[in-house]
Order: structure tokens, then C-alpha cells, then sequence
């Protein structure tokens, strides 16, 4: 794509003066149409060392409001990005609705710098492509818009600019080994930025690459590229909404044969086979914790389950001998104003532990699934994309080395019928039972489809369910225990 | 303090099971009331390497709601972190109103291990006795509950449990040489620690020393302290309110003389004068950014200032050529949710720059004595006590190294209302003036007297105000350009 780009296009100082003033309103107009239409936008800037970027993002900068924008410069990865997937500071770093991101560099150091200076294994980095492309259609899906530059210097051009940059005292120390090191690899460069635009290139998000030898040219080309993509962006969300709302109901289900009907309930344990199993399995996973700090494991256990499936109970039987240093109870309870401002997997992103840490999620992003489905919390479109979506981030934690275990809690209608009352009764568990408890039981068919569908759409060879038979609480205990155990000790 | 703990205190197994249960019973209720009631409950666990502080935080767990607590463990402070004044990453992880926070080691890191090891210097350790009482204090103040425990173990007992530790192939890597070392030095440590909980000791945050040889007895003592501290507070609560809505409208102070009225608004620039001087302090102030990163000096400059007193041109006029890698304009608006769940000031100190970048404050912390007092959106007492509160927050920046640089914008009432009407008149403008900056210009009086009565408080030694002369906008700009230049050089 390098090849048949023009770099001595220039603009006149004059057609600059007279253009870039109703660039800069029209810019200025667009971030407030997008702000009112809730459409994030993220830019990406991607180049030559010293082909520019700094200097054009300030010139985006000045002709936008300052509450609505974020730059984001991408170092190399420090310890704690090290330790988790590589996608998971972009994730942090993915706009609000109505706000813009901007990145000076980005995800895509994964297939240049870490690739051309061997910082990677070829399995590693090619993977990325993969990552990256569902990344940005996860967003674009969502709604965001995805702007991509590549500032296009020749070898000639950055010697240049080096050397002048070397010249004053106040900016020659920004010139590093580093930078002549790559400048004498440009050749090497060039065949992976070759491949990374070739690859990386959709119509959800697209690369323009520039021609950054006249900054004049540049900064014209990246403001008519940001305003057309912003335009299309906020024409397109004409009468569509921009909250979490559908507009109609999602259908309900056929019933079919479900693997749920197959699962035998009556399974269970004595005290004294539960008491024994307790004690050994607890003490194996207080081992395991320990090595799986060791060799920086990331694990991630996924309770889901029936209302008073004894989801509680199990996990504290879990983590009850347990270091709190070494694993955390992720709990997910209805998103905040802030978590809904962004894609829905954002808030699951963020939270998940670092390589050698227990993360268990008590609910999950599952919830997309089954109660934002029956309720009608998101649209049909949107709850059946996600089983794709879901499966890629899973896809993509197991590539990274996490051990994913999803467990389903599995009770019958009549086990729930006495735990509820149960609950009831107990002045010490009467704040476990709502009215929405009640009034989820009368959706439980509605709630079986989805399910059903869940577990049949996001069971994959790379994390596949453990269904839990959980009418008798001592063995669904135990059955969780073994499972983590035998799962992460099979990684140890 | 130590001397007269009496370590052979020991909880009989019969008594521990016949208590226990209860004790986990009522501190999960104390949980769910301290949520409703919108207290934040801060745990400190610090003590000896071995007393158990891990074994006595999962028993806290086990007993708490897993959706109301995170628990934080305290390691050195990594990269990012020693860019910025210490307390910023514990300011960071205060817990949201009704959430508890569980700290695992802790800020008293900064006296103890930094200090016996000899990481700081004496001024700089020293100096976090102040920094910590603050601290302290001001969440407190806004209603947070600070419960901290220091487990107490002999230097016999601490030998005996590495050796047991050690003598486990799963935990042996759990002892380290520094373990060791710090074993070593137990006398060092020890008057560190007495010095530590004298001076750190307060009614509104008092310390529990908690004998650690036995861990019912520890147990025990750690549960009945928390449960009588959270049930204090909340018994304070009762009828206290949880959101930041006054009782009453604050009064209307007398107007005295002004600092205000002697500026003189006549000041101003030629065009010459305004584009000579722009063109050489914007040339300097892109050199003074580089050194700024390459010294790692933290700045910080904030705009405060009459509505259309001409903040964001003057900002604009800062930056413009400027890296963007080395600055950010941190825009501040109404709190979200999420913010005004913590301390006000907690959304300042978790946006604060690493040290080597320029932090731009347009509006600041003190919205709390401008709009936060003459709105009526906080009490009374909450903005009396902030000048104080910010005053320190201020002092810990300077006293870490910070430039901070605090800019009033001041106009005239008649060039505001010219200024108004011009925007009306724009239409690429028209959106910067709202309903609500003509609300605000009919009480311009009753801002004047919280205007002064903030830079009379707050302009201190260590952070005084400028304030610019900004009728005319040409004028304005040049002198803040100067200022900073001014003042980042001499530090350079």
C-alpha cells in the first residue's frame, strides 16, 4: 500500500491559510453532534519515528473541546500490562459514547515494534491480527467510529528530521539509540507495515495513510479524514437510538431438546463424604494458589447459575482457605452510568486479574445473554452478536495462558421454590430474596431458552461450561473444588 | 505502645466456635447497613512479616458480601507511582460511599519499610507523619469510618513461622532473603513501628494492636473491632444526610474590601506587543516542556475565573505548540456518579500528572468554595472545611516537587455581559453560552465574596494565586504564557 503513495504532495501556504479556519469550526461542530448522539470516536495515529504525529494531533487538538477528548500515548507495556492480554489497556482506554480517544501510537506496536525487534515469538504476533480485527468490529458494532493513520515518511526524509532534532540542545536528547537503530531497519519495517495495513485494513476500519513529508498537506488530510468519518458516523445514528434500550421485545424461543433435561439432580453427597472432600480439596487449592502465583498463572473462574443456585455459598467454600492477596470475587451487579457509557464488554475487560491471580466472577458477561435477553435490556441484534464477541475475548484470554473455568449451577424449579421460602423465613437471609426473585421465576421458561442457547453457543474446545448439579449443595461444593483443582493443576 | 501487649493471649477452641458464628452474622448485617447508609469503611491491616494478616483478612471476607469490598495489597510502589506524591495510589482505591476497603499493608509502608530500609530520606519520611494525619482526617471528616490494626508477633514467634513456611515445598518461596533481613533487624523495626503508632494515633482513626500469637484470639479481637467501629458510625449516621444536599442554604457573607477591586482591568497589549511576545514565549515554553519531561519535574496549572473570562483561549494559547505527549487539559465538569460516590477531592488527586508532564486544570477543586458554595450543592461546613483540606492537598504537590501554578481570570461585569452578547451573536459560538452563565451573572455579588474569600484562604507560600488582568484577552495570555515560563524555569 506504500508503494504508489505520492510523498511530494504539498499544500501552499496560502490554500492552507485559507481552508484550515473552516476546517477547524467544522471539526469543532462535529465532536458536539457526536457528543449529542453518543457516538464514541477513536483516532489512531501510526507512523515513522519522526514523521509527525505529535504536531498533527496538537493540531486536531486545538480545534476540539478539551472536556470531551483523551490522547493516549502507548509506551511499551509495563509489569502489570505484561501480565495481562495485550488488547487489555487498549480496552481501558476505549472512549465513552460521545467522547473521542485519540492514540498516539496504538495495538498496533504488537505487529511492528514487538514483531521487527524480535520483542515476539511469530505464534505471538500473527496472532494478533486476529485480536486486533475483532477488537475494532467489536467497537464499530457497538457504534464507534475507528479512524487509522499512517504518517508516511521515506529514509530519507527521518535522517533528516533526526538530525535536525539533534541539532537543538532541547530536543536532541529525544533522539535515541533506538530511533537509528529502527531508522537503519527501515527496509525490514516497511515489509511488516506492508503487511499490518494490508491485514488490518476493513470497511469498519479502515487506514489512511498520509503523506507527511508538508505538514501543511498532513494536517489538511487528517482533518478532512476525521470530519468525513465523524459525518458519516453521526448521519448514520439519525433516529437510531444511543441507550441500552431496544425496540421491541426479543421473540421468545421455540423449546427444544435441552442438554439441562439430561442433567441428573439427585446426584448427591453424605456429611461425611462432603466433610472429607472439604478438607482435602481445600487444602490442595491453598497449594495451588500458591503456585499459580509462582509461575504467573491468570485463571478466571465464572460462576453462573439459577437464581439461589448457591452460587454464594460455593465460592466462599472456594476461597475459604485461600490467601485474599491471590484471588479476588469479582461480583457483577447491574452496570453503573459509567460502565454503560462504554461496550458492554468494557467493564469485564477491566477487571480481570493479573497473570498469577484467581479472578472469579460471581455473574458474569454472560448476564448479556440471559437476563439483558429476557428482559429486553439490549436489542435481538445485539444479544445474538454477542455470543461471537464472547467467544473471541474468551478465545483470546486462552491464547494469553489464562485457565478459564465457567461453571453453571444447575437446580430444579421445585428446589428453588423451597430455598426462596426458606430465605424467607431466616431474619438473616431475608435480604437474599427480592421481589425481582420472584418475579424472574415466573420468566423460567423464558429463562430456560436462553440458557439452552447459551450453553450451546459459548461451550468451545478453549472453554468449554461445567454443568454443576446443584440440588444437593455439598456436591455441587465439591464438584466446583474438583473441577478448579484438576483443571489448573493440568497447567501446573 | 508494644511494651505492654500481653502476647500470651489465647481464645480456648470451644470459645472461638461458640462466638464465632455470631460475630460473622452481625458483621454482615453491619455491612448491608453501612451500605444503605453510604458509610465507606477503610481497614488497615499492617504488622509483622508472618503475624498473619492474609489469614485474618480472608476470615473478614468470609464473613462480608463480596459485592461491597475489595481488598488491596500494598506492594513498592511501581514506576508510575513514584512519579507521583505518595498517597495518590491509596487515594485512588478509597472506597465509594458504603463500600469497605481492605488495605493489606498500607500508606504506613511510607514509615516503616521505606524508612528502616533506608529508601527515603529522614525529611521525606518524616514529613509523611503530617501527610498521613491529613489524609486521615479529611475522609473521616466526610464520614468515612478508618479502622487500622498493626498484628503484633515477637521475633521468636516471627522465626518460628518462616522456619514452618519454609519447611512447605508450596510456601518456601513465600520466605525471602528480605524476610530474612528484616527478621534481623526486629529492634529497627520495632521502634519504627512504636514511633509510627504514637504519632499516627487519632480519635478519628485510632490504632487496635492486635496480639497475633493466636489466631482465635486475633480473630476474635479483629471482628469485634470492626463490628463496634462500623456500628458506631452508622449509629452517627442515623439521620444524617448520605448525599452531598445541604440542610440550608449557605448565608450571604458582608462585602468587605477586595483584592479584586485593585486590579487594574486597563492593563493591556498592542497587536505588535500581543504577537511579538506570543511568538517568543510559545517558542520557549515548547523548549521548557522538553526539559520538564527530561528532568521529570510534575507541573500543575489551573484556570480558574470569571464565566467568559477567556480560560479556554488562554489555554489554547499555552498549548498550541506544545507535544500532547507532555500535556493534558483535564476538563472539569459536574461530578458523575462514580465521583461524587468518593471524597470530593479524590477526583482531583486520581487526575493529577505523572511527575515529567504538564497537568492543565481548566476549572479545579475549587469549584467547591466558587459554585459548590454560592449553589448550595454542598453544606456549609463541607466548604469551610476545604480551604484547609485543599491547602494541604496543594502542599503535599509542592512538597513532592511540583510546580504549581494557580491562575484567576478576572474581568469586569461589563466585559462579561459584552462578551455574552457576542457569543449570542456568533454562530459557531452560540453554544458556549447557556441559561445557565446568565443565571450565574445575576449573582455576581455573592460570587465576589467567594471569590475573595478563596484567594484570601488559599493563596499560601507554597501555592500562591496569579491573578491575570483579563479584560484584555491579549493581555491575559501573554501573562499566563509568561508566568508559566517564569515559574517552570526556575526550577529548571
Amino acid at each position: 500500500m506504500l508503494e504508489k503513495v505520492d510523498l511530494s504532495n504539498k499544500t501552499p501556504k496560502e490554500e492552507y491559510k485559507a481552508v484550515i479556519p473552516e476546517l477547524r469550526l467544522r471539526l469543532g461542530e462535529l465532536q458536539r453532534r457526536a457528543k449529542n448522539k453518543g457516538v464514541p470516536v477513536i483516532i489512531v495515529f501510526e507512523g515513522w519515528d519522526a514523521a509527525g504525529k505529535g504536531t498533527l494531533i496538537n493540531e486536531l487538538l486545538l480545534a476540539l473541546d478539551a472536556r470531551g477528548f483523551s490522547v493516549h500515548p502507548t509506551n511499551p507495556p509495563n509489569e502489570e500490562e505484561r501480565l495481562k492480554p495485550f488488547l487489555w489497556r487498549f480496552w481501558n482506554k476505549t472512549p465513552e459514547k460521545g467522547r473521542i480517544a485519540i492514540f498516539d501510537r496504538s495495538w498496533y506496536g504488537r505487529v511492528l515494534v514487538e514483531r521487527v525487534d524480535g520483542i515476539l515469538k511469530k505464534k505471538v504476533w500473527a496472532r494478533a491480527y486476529d485480536e486486533i480485527g475483532s477488537f475494532e468490529r467489536q467497537l464499530v458494532d457497538a457504534g464507534a467510529v475507528i479512524v487509522k493513520f499512517f504518517l508516511h515518511i521515506d529514509a530519507k526524509e527521518q535522517a533528516k528530521r533526526f538530525k535536525k532534532l539533534q541539532s537543538n540542545p532541547a530536543t536532541a536528547w529525544k533522539v535515541t539509540k533506538d530511533d537509528w537503530n529502527h531508522h537503519k531497519q527501515y527496509g525490514a519495517y516497511r515489509e511488516a507495515i506492508e503487511e499490518m495495513l494490508v491485514k488490518t485494513d476493513s470497511d469498519y476500519a479502515p487506514w489512511t495513510i498520509v503523506e507527511a513529508h508538508d505538514k501543511r498537506f498532513a494536517t489538511v488530510k487528517v482533518f478532512q479524514t476525521v470530519i468525513g468519518a465523524i459525518e458519516r458516523a453521526v448521519d448514520r445514528h439519525k433516529g437510531r437510538r444511543t441507550d441500552a434500550r431496544p425496540k421491541k421485545a426479543a421473540p421468545r424461543l421455540e423449546r427444544t431438546t435441552s442438554v439441562l433435561e439430561k442433567v441428573d439432580l439427585s446426584l448427591s453427597l453424605s456429611r461425611e463424604e462432603y466433610d472429607k472432600a472439604l478438607k482435602e480439596y481445600q487444602a490442595r487449592i491453598r497449594d495451588i494458589e500458591h503456585e499459580v502465583y509462582r509461575k504467573r498463572l491468570p485463571v478466571i473462574i465464572v460462576y453462573e447459575g439459577c437464581d439461589a443456585g448457591g452460587k454464594g455459598g460455593n465460592i466462599r467454600r472456594l476461597v475459604q482457605g485461600m490467601d485474599p492477596r491471590g484471588y479476588e470475587v469479582i461480583t457483577i451487579a447491574a452496570p453503573n452510568d459509567i460502565e454503560r457509557a462504554h461496550h458492554y464488554l468494557w467493564r469485564f475487560w477491566t477487571r480481570i486479574p493479573k497473570a498469577g491471580h484467581i479472578g472469579i466472577f460471581d455473574r458474569s458477561w454472560y448476564g448479556r445473554v440471559l437476563v439483558e435477553r429476557v428482559e429486553s435490556f439490549c436489542s435481538e441484534e445485539d444479544w445474538k452478536r454477542s455470543y461471537k464477541e464472547i467467544n473471541e475475548m474468551e478465545e483470546q484470554w486462552v491464547n494469553f495462558g489464562t485457565v478459564l473455568v465457567k461453571f453453571w449451577l444447575e437446580i430444579s424449579k421445585d428446589e428453588q421454590l423451597k430455598r426462596f421460602k426458606e430465605r424467607e423465613k431466616d431474619p438473616h437471609k431475608q435480604w437474599k430474596i427480592t421481589e425481582e426473585d420472584w418475579r424472574n421465576r415466573k420468566k423460567w421458561d423464558r429463562y430456560r431458552a436462553a440458557i439452552d442457547e447459551m450453553l450451546y453457543r459459548t461451550s468451545t474446545t478453549y472453554a468449554p461450561w461445567t454443568i454443576v448439579e446443584a440440588n444437593s449443595k455439598w456436591y455441587a461444593r465439591i464438584k466446583a473444588l474438583r473441577t478448579v483443582v484438576e483443571e489448573v493443576e493440568k497447567r501446573l
